[in-house]
This record gives structure tokens, C-alpha cells and sequence, in this order.
């Protein structure tokens, strides 16, 4: 039952307060958090503070993709064993994290830095559409991998109208059942698409 | 699906890193975490860090009774108004906030710092109970706030011991059900202790 204002210390209070700026993170977690951080040695807590503190000036954006890069160019565009004809859109920096966890794709990215949605009051200029426009020549192949909801949808059909007078192609991930996924449980849209979309069966 | 060693910037896998260091945070939200602090100005995230930061040096221990403080006396025991004659024992900071919340207590307190726990590997000289005989006088009471488990059971036990000799009056919370609660939904023994230990009706 803790109440607004009973912190014993400022210390405290400044850091539960940082702590529960978090998204997801509430007063009573970020107290819990701070408290076990307070019994951790110094030297800990300050390594911790110093890990925070170097987001806000270590961290570089790629000037290509906008991934987020420890120099003006990222890892992935500065490889040349990538095919730099194929470019990924995704919305967050995450997402180009998960990709290249399957370790199914061997192109570049292009990050957006957020998704199309006129509720949060974010528009077209506030991605990095512009620039990719600018990236894509009549060869180059565009997979749009943004979420399936109307947001997502919604922002692929926006860049597919701003780059298919290039003549590039334009793709998407495939939608379907979840590998190992019961009919029983899937819902009726996806169960739908997939019996629509069916493909030949490859033994 | 984020793998071990992709991380796209050594500063954000060390905020990561750190992140995920924290009781009950994982990789996974650490990620969610440190890309959002990314997103925030610079000197949010720099404030932040700073919080963290103090925290190493900015918060003392009460000498007298652990609890955290702005200096070496809390501002529970430097308050005069309050009963120096009641000593209320508790596990942790968290649970000196959770009783002085409640407005019903008026005493002092005693910060064991944790709970005999052989499983856990702490005994009695990892706490805070040779501080706690040294404050009891004979006309003191003692009262023991600290969790209904064995554990808790345990260190009550235990400081009974340390200090029933001084001749102080030793008491503990009351247990029974909780206001509002439903008979149907209560444990056995939580119950079985309620009837047994039954008080007088006070329309």
C-alpha cells in the first residue's frame, strides 16, 4: 500500500520516479527495483548508470536505414556479402533484430521508426519514408514486413503508392497458420486466407 | 525471437544488458525498455541515469534502525512526537513504507534487512539483530511484523529469544481473515485460526 509521498529518502523517490517512467513499469514495481539495485554494490549501480547514460550519446542512427548503429553506417548496410538490391521495411529496430535472428534474410534494411496512425497522431512525415523512396532504383526488390493490423496495412498501401512509379517490386510476408499451429484455435480470418492462399504441397 | 549476440550497438546491448540484470526483467523487456529510453530527449535519459546514479551515493542507512534515509538518523526516529518505546520489527524499507501508509502506527521501527532463511543462506549475523537487542529496555514493546511463512515464523521465533530476557513486552500482528473477505474463499488454516482466536463483537 504504498501512498504518493512517504519516501524516506529523495534519492529514493528520484529513482522510483525514473524507474516508473518506464512504459509497463508501475510505482510499485520501480520501488521494488530500486531497492534491489540500492543492495547492489556501488561500483554496480554505477556501472548500470553509466550503461543508461550512454544511450543518450553512444548510441548512432545508420544514415542509410535508420537502424540503430554504433557508427554513421550500420553493421548490415556496411556489408558488401548483402544484397543491397533487397530492402526490408520494417517499423522498429526490433524487428530488424528479429529478422536477422532466423537467419533467413541476406538483404538490407530500411527502418521506419514508427507506423502510420492517425489515433497517435503520427503521419507520413513523421517516418522515414522520404529516404526510402530515395533508395529505391526500377531493381531493387521492397518487402514490406509491417504488422498485419489496419496500422500496418494501412502504411504499406502509403509506401506502395509512393514507390511503385519506380517500377521496383513490391512484396510482402507471407500470412498464414503459425508453423505447428492447430486449426482448432486459429481464428477465422488468418484460417480463411490460409485456404485461399494455399500453396502446392512440397514433400 | 532475439538471440543472444545480434545486438545492433554495444551501448544498447550494455543498457540491455543492465536491464536485464533486474529481478524479474527479461532480455526481451530490457530491449522494450532501452529502445524507449533511446527514443526520449537527451537529457531525460541523462536525468535518468543520474537517478541511478545518486542512489550509489546519495542514500544512507538510519543508524539506529536501518531504515533508508537522506542521513545517518531517519526522519522516523529524529521525530520526537513519535513513541521511541514501540519497536516495530520488519523485514524491509518496503514494509516500513507499507505500515506508515497505513497511518495507524505511531512508533518506531527496526529494518532486519532480510529474514533467516537457511535455504537462502541467511542467518541471524546477516541481520540486523544485535543492533535491535541493543535498543530494548524492559519497559519497551517489541512487535513483530514479519511474514506468516515459516521463514518469517522462524525469525520471529528467534528474536523472541534474543530478547524475551530484557523483560519487554513482545507482541505480534493479528491474523485472521482480511476486511471484506469472503468465509467461502479463505484458506483452512487461515480460518481454523480465525475461530480459535475469535473476539468479542464491537457493533
Amino acid at each position: 500500500m504504498l501512498q504518493s509521498d512517504n519516501y524516506p529518502s529523495k534519492a529514493l523517490r528520484d529513482a522510483v520516479e525514473a524507474i516508473s517512467s518506464l512504459p509497463g513499469v508501475g510505482k510499485r514495481s520501480a520501488l521494488r527495483l530500486a531497492l534491489h539495485l540500492l543492495k547492489q554494490p556501488v561500483d554496480k549501480i554505477q556501472r548500470f548508470s553509466a550503461a543508461i547514460g550512454n544511450l543518450a550519446e553512444g548510441v548512432h542512427y545508420c544514415k542509410t536505414c535508420m537502424m540503430v548503429s554504433d557508427s554513421e553506417t550500420c553493421s548490415i548496410c556496411a556489408d558488401t556479402r548483402r544484397d543491397h538490391k533487397s530492402i526490408c521495411v520494417v517499423e522498429s529496430v526490433r524487428d530488424v533484430m528479429s529478422i536477422e535472428a532466423t537467419g533467413q534474410y541476406h538483404g538490407v534494411y530500411h527502418v521506419l521508426g514508427g507506423i502510420i496512425s492517425p489515433i497517435g497522431g503520427v503521419g507520413p512525415s513523421d517516418l522515414s519514408i522520404k529516404e526510402l523512396v530515395a533508395r529505391v532504383t526500377p531493381d531493387t526488390e521492397v518487402i514490406l514486413a509491417l504488422s498485419g493490423d489496419v496500422e500496418g496495412e494501412t502504411t504499406s498501401f502509403y509506401i506502395y503508392r509512393q514507390i511503385s512509379a519506380s517500377g521496383c517490386k513490391v512484396t510482402t510476408l507471407a500470412r498464414g497458420l503459425g508453423f505447428g499451429d492447430d486449426l482448432e484455435y486459429a481464428d477465422a480470418i488468418t484460417l480463411g486466407r490460409s485456404i485461399a492462399n494455399r500453396q502446392i504441397f512440397k514433400p
